[in-house]
């Protein structure tokens, strides 16, 4: 536990490129037939945008088809690699495709996450696409279409996308602005899934599993989040995350008294405007009245 | 199917530019005289602009001219080469012309793709041209003139285009913001061809050949296309592509129901609105009725 | 006491990484259960989200925790490394992560704050979080994941945080426009506190360890802060904070007039404006008679 | 005609300064006296600033004053060089003055075209300057004092205009905003030359000679030409340039029919608004009756 | 005095860090109590905020407590160092902290004028800090905490300030705008001093003794500053400054007459405002009458 | 005459400052007392701004002061070096001082126009100071203090101004904007002299001497300037500048009509506005009447 690095002639040689299989079957229960969806998808090379609000579970749906995907192809390793790129307002090509960088005496190229993607025919995911600075477009449609290319303008290369590789874009509806929207010759290139927040049965499931809390617990923190996510037209930008209850879950199970544990995990974290916090505790008081 | 890439003293070396020439046929239907007009501009070298909707073909047909063309110019190899960029609000003139990147102890100076068009009388294609920097203007316009110049100023160089260079662009019409246009004095450098959706018949053709559906639903599918384009002034921006219709084939043919498969493909790809979904889905119910 | 710098070849070789641990107690008082929140979120890998206005405590309240924290992790030295970065609107995802320095013939990696943290399983304390660029977002989000990865993008590598690594965030929810707010899917990754100035007792107590003024004028001071905070409604954007409070009982016990003290400190610091220093002159001299 | 390029370690010292003069006379017919107050200006070394609208020759009249000019300054070789730039928005002085380059162990320095030009005695033509970023200021003015100073700040030195520079820049009254205008203090050193479309007979002459299509046509062409400018206040941002009119020649003379010849070429080629084009059309049905 | 520089091997080595000591005693006449405020803010190590008008003495009154201070610290050398940054909108961290540079094929790190202030322990004064960027925020911030840290990210460093070290900063709080505001969990770091132009007697002997002018002259000057000050509400931005009152006592020392001065010195400068001219030159004409 | 520019290893050593003292006596007539005041300030060393328009004789008038001053200085060569910035929006603190550039294995240092001036004694004359970039700022203040110095730093060195440097700056008053504005803070630090277009007679004589058009000529265009002048509450943003005036008599003196003279260096020169021009060519007629 020391934060020394040693600064040693082999430091810049050891790179190493990280094989992102899941080793372990994550936690997803299916709310329709999304997994049939996105298996045809990815059989037929047909790229997918997942469409929701925030902490629905798009992003363990795909983090699930990547370690299901395997068994459908026969593939004897574990699952299909998954590389997870969280888009943002500064993120260029360069730093999907990648770059050169000085060496010594020598110029080497890295790779960045899309090229590495379509080398080893792995399940790029873009979350939150539209964040990302719109030179990336240069990247996706060219890999959208029947030839699947992607360009290496500073190499002079056309790479061929390997077999098993797909592109996976995510994004928040609820989010766009004139601004930051989708331009439609990309969204038009692209078979597109709506996901929103599981039901409660499903929803409590899942809070039970992941925070140790009784079942009881999570139940009521399941309909918390029901009627959170109805506040909407209160002044609530955005509905509550399954990750926050499953966190209020964890600090319940810790011995936190659930009134305080929801405040600190919910009524907090969602907002600073005194009004809607008082709305939210009143939604938590119903629940948990003692 | 591993993302391991070798670092070594050749890597850099290893660069090969692409002959982007198209092996096979791609399947295009005329529409008018499109092809002869096309064919008269390259041979008159006149530069070309493309002009339509999203998705209705304008890459295709540059796609399939560049396959066309090589019979008329009697040439053994197969058609000209073609080089498309997908512009962007980043795409600069440096990246169309070529740089210099260190190389250990040389600077070696690297083609960008509308230089090597110019050197290998290629069909240069910059798609959706509005949408890059301005200083790309400087490579248009001596591009356009009669004397067919490419400056490359960082290496004091003029260069000469090759028999075969074209320059074409394309845009879309109904995209255009006043701080995205055209300006006059770039576009009365061109020849201009509008493009439109394909009519039912052919549309209908397009899909069975691409998503293997049968011929019935391949009708169905442009019908719901044309239905789709008439709601344009009910909120919607874009009318539906012939790309969403031919995944939404696929899906059909691969045993999803109709109407999911239309929800996936072009509903939920098409837009955001709640009140637009709705209107769609009448009609695609209008039109799957069962 | 020169500032001649010696430039020798070994220079840029004395680069040592700090151990950022506190080697004495910071003075914190607890206003309820924060100390034991904070400890369970630590030990459940949640990470937390400090809100409050300037200068009532966040920092201090991180710093005391880094020290406390050792003794439940039974680890014989003192306290967990607490690396804080202040964020401003310049900051990206580089100067978090790292960057590559030239030196001589080769290429070293610079680990930034927070990779230095993830090593050495620290407390990784980004105060005013919303002052930094949007691309930091790509840092916090798969951190705050189950996994706890960091990407090194420009290394091609992904980091497991260490054992003891919390990401701590702390922002001022008065300050927050809408440009620079904290985006919902990144403030529903986190639990939340909220903190508030210290009751009097409290903080006279704190004027009057840090300052060695006398008991007495520690509660005037005290007094003083709580009916300033009361002014915001005529025109004063913020409180006053303990800080200067405790500036202020300096001045008076090196032996300047308390109403002089009080302008220097208080009246002058906390505003330009004429009519509101009239205001607070004004509960200065009530307080402060002679 | 192929792309490949091959990169050796002399790619780099290969590069060779174009001598830019024209060897065939351009094809112009002068309007008024512009020939001989150009040929005046010249000598006098008076700087001349071109104005007038898209396409309406002024680039064409510069090559051809380049072409003329060697007769009266008793030169063997043909013309006086011309140095032409395209200006645009991100278009610098350093672009215009030169820039260090690496080249393994050496930097070497690369002039730009203006320098060139100074060098060579050149005219140097800086299309639309107003495009240009405002640094180019820097440059311009010493060039148009007496003293005709060209001051490369990054060499340290000052450069004097060999005896047949001449500064000659173009730009677009109709398109200048508030943005966009030439300052005084750099108007104020340029005589101006207005230039507008050739009158009818004369623009006939032009596009007969080059397009090949008959007398007749170019005729009706011309009077399109000159409807067409008429319109301007129906919502046509910009005259059609004779080029345009030169491209539906040649489609003719290919034997493209006239309507459709001007559809291509002139129509859609000017606006994308419906309600203009259906204006320019039947300005051409009414010409082209057939 | 040529300006021709020698270029040699050594010319780079030759960097000498400047000991920015006063070696003559600065003229200041204090006005209130602002000389015993300085030096016990100096010796608690509390930082100071300097507030108050162009030119009425701010850098003067930091250059005489850096001269004066030396006896209090019973130091052999005079005065404590002092390190002043005039600040602007590009200003950035890296300016105040340092860089490095490419020295032949080593990379050497240069200190910024913080860290040189740091390391000799000098007084550092940021003059105008609202001008600079806002990255420079992380580096005042834990300068001022009770650690009085300088954190040198990219040498991986901490700094601890050495003891004689102060952070001074001023502003011009007529000056503020939205954008351009000191943040307050900045401003809350320090003890604040208002300045304002001196007293009229004060001001006199200044002029006189800076000037050279007789005293009549500079306490017709000095009632000059007065009553140019009090035409603010008639347009006039700001006030007169000391300084220029100076220079018009030069120039009547040299035998300009007085009303000719005051036009050069103090009308012309102040405002391009024909009015606001004319109602300051009536007040010259009322001082001045011959 | 030739643009080939050879490239050797000797080419980056070629290095020669300039020394850019006048070798002739400009021409200037002075107006009123400003050779008597820029003598003296020059000798207080106290900075000196010219305000006034366009083309009225501000660089001109610096020019004859740096050929005349160096009798008063006793010094045996001709005049005080002149070094002539023209600022404009990209001009920054590194383009005035001076920057490190790579050489082989080496970084040498090239001074910067001001750093020049400062070594050699020059005056340096930055024409349109508001043009340039706000980090400029940090220049000029320390050079208008009585320390005179410039901060180097990024040398870490700190120059004291040789005897003879002064700093003179223009601005023009019709120009400024709320954006563009000189601070007080720097204005404030320099005598302020306003010029104006010359009265008639001498302008003729101007006109006269530099065209050499006849007598007569001289005396109409320098009606026709004065009456131009007039128009401003036409609609005429800047009154027509001497030079234009010049240019005008030059084209007569080489049998150009006056009218046609006129049009082409004045009215097409001056604004763009068809009904602005009009009513300038009413004023040229009603001087050249046939």
């Amino acid at each position: 536990m020391t934060t020394t690095e040693a600064r040693t002639d082999h430091d810049y040689k050891q790179i190493e490129v990280q094989e992102f299989r899941l080793t372990e079957e994550p936690f997803y229960l299916p709310v329709a037939d999304e997994v049939d969806l996105f298996e045809i998808a990815y059989e037929e090379q047909i790229p997918v945008l997942l469409k929701g609000p925030t902490g629905c579970g798009k992003t363990r749906f795909v983090e699930y088809m990547s370690w299901r995907l395997h068994q459908h192809l026969g593939d004897e390793t574990q699952g299909v690699p998954l590389i997870t790129v969280a888009c943002h307002e500064d993120l260029s090509a360069s730093d999907l495709v990648g770059r050169y960088l000085l060496e010594g005496d020598e110029t080497v190229w890295i790779d960045g996450p899309i090229t590495r993607s379509v080398k080893a025919g792995a399940i790029c995911y873009l979350d939150e696409i539209v964040e990302a600075r719109k030179d990336t477009t240069v990247l996706i449609h060219p890999l959208t279409d029947y030839r699947r290319l992607l360009p290496l303008d500073k190499r002079g290369e056309l790479l061929e996308a390997a077999e098993g590789f797909l592109l996976v874009l995510s994004y928040n509806p609820g989010y766009q602005s004139a601004l930051k929207d989708l331009k439609h010759s990309t969204r038009q290139r692209f078979v597109a899934i709506e996901f929103n927040y599981p039901p409660r049965d499903q929803e409590a499931e899942i809070i039970r599993r992941e925070s140790n809390c009784s079942a009881d617990d999570a139940m009521e923190l399941a309909k918390l989040g029901e009627k959170v996510r109805n506040l909407k037209e209160h002044g609530l930008a955005e509905g509550v995350s399954t990750r926050l209850l499953v966190y209020a879950g964890r600090l319940i199970s810790r011995g936190i008294a659930p009134r305080r544990a929801c405040q600190t995990a919910v009524v907090w974290g969602l907002t600073d405007e005194f009004e809607v916090q008082r709305s939210i505790e009143e939604v938590v008081t119903s629940i948990f009245p003692e």
